[in-house]
């Protein structure tokens, strides 16, 4: 093992960007703003791509894939739209390159230039909008329930691994129906998809709500999001979905002959989650020594290290270790037995830590002698001495346990660190001093939520949707108010 | 139903297109050369990565993602490469677009150009050993083992849905080798695996092979492939497997310390199979009334189509119907129940043997009062009524025989479809008279590979693997010859 981990008192920040480095999930290329996820990140990832995939299919979805090039002319056709994403986007403006005539190298054929310039998707409602329009006639064809899983792009300015690079990977669910209502109830049916997935896969508590004006996404008449809070106090908005109305449908003229025998526009959502899920999951359970995995996300949900002196007692030990692989796998649970002769038990301990496998077992001599085996926990270190017979009943329990108590963590820090305050000093001292969730009653207008975000770099990160009915006064302006809405700095 | 398929026989290449399109498989999208893959298309797809994604892992690989986007001076790097992919290619130069002067649309910003161009990426070996080289010191990192699901872009200039398009879907395996002997046997390994896929799974028989000289990857030193035959006589390249020795390791400067504590360069394969495998699925197996879809890679493998008169009818229909559906799918068979009540039974017949349904179940009062069911396969169109009790593990043998029937067929086909010739007058009666697969002595050489391809468009598609050693003459020049290559006109 390379030296530890800088910890997340002395620089929150560099403890991230190490741990995903070290725990071989991620690191930046060559290429600005990309990243290459490391197959133990990516396997991380396919186990939420598994469960999300199955949790959109069981309500309807099928996935389909759309083109990665957008014609420019597309983007223009959405108001809100091209304001929101055409602008910091990758553009492919020719086909072909040739070699330099100096024969150094290669270059643009200047005479391969597009026509038109294609965009790669920043997201892609205009380009499955388009492709919708060719398959709705009549309400016969609705609804649509389409997802994708893709790559897609934006060319931010700041980047950070899995938070916010220039590529990353999501899914985009787009859907058409052929009323308001049923758009709405699908809008948040995905919403509590999300939440679900969060709360009972990530383990991590999050807060339902929709976005103000300024927060929406562009083209969106409501955003639906999932907002989890972060060990240093910082927001993470984790998914959303979109109730889209008909301005796509507009723009792209999409209509149906409804079962009046009337031409309507056709409704629209779509929703989302990506690999930034990763940032989600590492920020709220990890620690000073290294990730914290929720079982049910854990690419290896139990590693067996071995302790021995010498190929003979390596024999011994080896083969209970695989009869208790064997055991444990025939409960579908993933194992890991690392036999490694070039590494010591110690530097075993501190990579699985680092790597936040959820349950040790380590074994030696005088275990095999006992019919004992050491289980540890990687959440709270704890470490027992149990007998091998029937250890694999007890680690199926204690995956679980581990699964719920991850989860009850991070909600009670969420708890501890939520704070409603009435008053603007309230607000920026409680910001300052203990950061989190900040609940607080607010007027309504982009004008006071412009001087919050200049002042506080806090922005509303949702009005929850099971906030209760309650009497303030906006801590701006002291106009009434009747709910508080959710303040916070975000990642 | 819209009107029939063109016939094979018309026009096999209309048919294939309609085909793909009529039966929700694919179509063209707004953007030249990129399609759409639509739900039922994409979940044949998804059905094929299941499973190369279980092989992938069976024989120790492991998925990553590399990025999208490769610096222009990456294909410099290695000589044949770039020759090979770097020309045709989607290329980013600027990142930003604003709005126009005038207000109307948007436009690149040319204050927004790149310092370098990136290259949409064609196949990914130069920005993957960028990144091996700083994964790999020692022998002990060695092998590494990846693979990534990926779209790739390649600008071609004609196109056709599946078969080749300019962004397509695909895996891409890259692995990295402390020693030749091991390169070479993983490059023969996944080459295995693909014939194991497309033998078992596809049920399209392929002939494994190298590749020629001209006909090898550009990079590569060699080059395994597994070639199929269409319907219409042509071959459909399926896979491919590269050995690409210490290539990309010099070009990228990737050294590891051996055993003997020396520095060495390290030794590369990569190989892949795309969405083109839809376009062999399809064209191997369907007939004029649609596609022929082999069990195991079909979303719905059987279907119900109740015949009733009246609610009362429908709901005795039904319910059995439900039973039998859920007997079916205890024994892990999709299974739709069309229950539509907007189509007739003869319009859902004609729309699910478009789809390629492999087992249709037909059930009726008549059927209801006798305990009998009507089962009518696919690909054989022959029909029986059986008992309804049992019916469920008749269907799944069933589907186990269609499954060996389409590929026996299919292996019949190739049987009659490739011919022996010894002369060049022969080969050229053979490939206008009949098609097909082609053996034939060839003298090794550039020139005569080139001659025939000049004069007749067919191409050397492998030196297949299982040819036996038997003397002969060249067809062309009249040289000496071990073995019979495999030629044909290909896709």
């Amino acid at each position: 093992m390379a030296k530890a981990l800088t910890s997340r008192e002395e620089n929150y920040s560099q403890w991230y960007n190490e741990l995903v480095v070290k725990a071989d999930l991620a690191e930046n290329s060559a290429v600005r703003g990309s990243m290459v996820i490391k197959p133990y990140g990516y396997a991380i990832w396919e186990k939420m791509q598994a469960v999300l995939d199955k949790m959109f299919k069981d309500t309807g979805h099928s996935n389909a894939y759309f083109p990665l090039f957008i014609p420019k002319s597309f983007f223009s056709k959405e108001a809100d739209h091209v304001d929101g994403f055409a602008k910091e986007c990758a553009v492919v403006t020719h086909y072909r390159l040739r070699n330099k005539e100096d024969g150094k190298g290669i270059e643009v054929d200047p005479e391969a230039k597009l026509e038109e310039e294609l965009i790669v998707r920043p997201t892609s409602e205009t380009i499955i909008w388009n492709t919708y329009k060719n398959w709705i006639q009549s309400y016969r064809d609705l609804p649509i329930l389409c997802n994708q899983w893709a790559n897609v792009v934006r060319w931010e300015m700041r980047t950070r691994l899995f938070l916010r690079t220039a590529e990353f990977l999501w899914q985009e669910g787009h859907t058409a129906h052929a009323t308001k209502e049923e758009a709405i109830e699908e809008t948040k049916q995905m919403i509590d998809v999300y939440k679900d997935f969060a709360e009972n896969y990530l383990a991590v508590p999050v807060v339902q709500g929709t976005k103000s004006d300024s927060e929406r996404f562009a083209g969106a008449l409501d955003t639906y999001t999932i907002e989890a809070l972060m060990q240093d106090g910082k927001a993470l908005q984790s998914g959303t979905s979109h109730f889209l109305g008909q301005n796509f449908a507009k723009a792209f003229d999409v209509k149906f002959t409804n079962k009046e025998g009337k031409q309507d526009l056709v409704w629209a959502t779509s929703w989302g989650v990506s690999t930034r899920l990763m940032g989600a999951l590492i920020m709220a359970h990890s620690d000073d020594n290294g990730l914290v995995l929720p079982p049910k996300l854990a690419p290896i949900q139990v590693v067996i290290v071995p302790i021995y002196k010498g190929n003979e007692q390596f024999a011994k030990v080896s083969e209970k270790a695989n009869e208790i692989k064997k055991a444990l796998e025939a409960k579908g649970i993933s194992v890991k037995f690392d036999n490694r002769d070039t590494h010591k038990p110690g530097f075993k301990f501190a990579e699985w830590e680092l790597k936040g496998v959820p349950v040790r077992l380590a074994m030696g001599m005088r275990d095999l002698d006992n019919g004992t085996i050491e289980v540890a926990r990687r959440d709270t270190y704890e470490k027992n001495t149990l007998q091998i017979d029937g250890i694999e009943t007890y680690v199926e329990s204690l995956l679980n346990e581990i699964q719920e108590n991850i989860f009850k963590k991070a909600i009670d820090f969420r708890t501890d660190m939520t704070t409603k305050v009435d008053s603007y000093d309230e607000f920026k001292k409680v910001l300052e001093d203990k950061g989190g969730f900040i609940l607080a009653h607010w007027d309504g207008t982009p004008e006071t939520e412009d001087k919050i975000k200049n002042d506080t770099k806090a922005t509303i990160r949702c009005i929850p949707l099971d906030a209760p009915e309650e009497d303030g006064v906006c801590i701006i302006s002291g106009k009434p108010s009747k709910k508080r809405v959710l303040f916070a700095k975000a990642y």
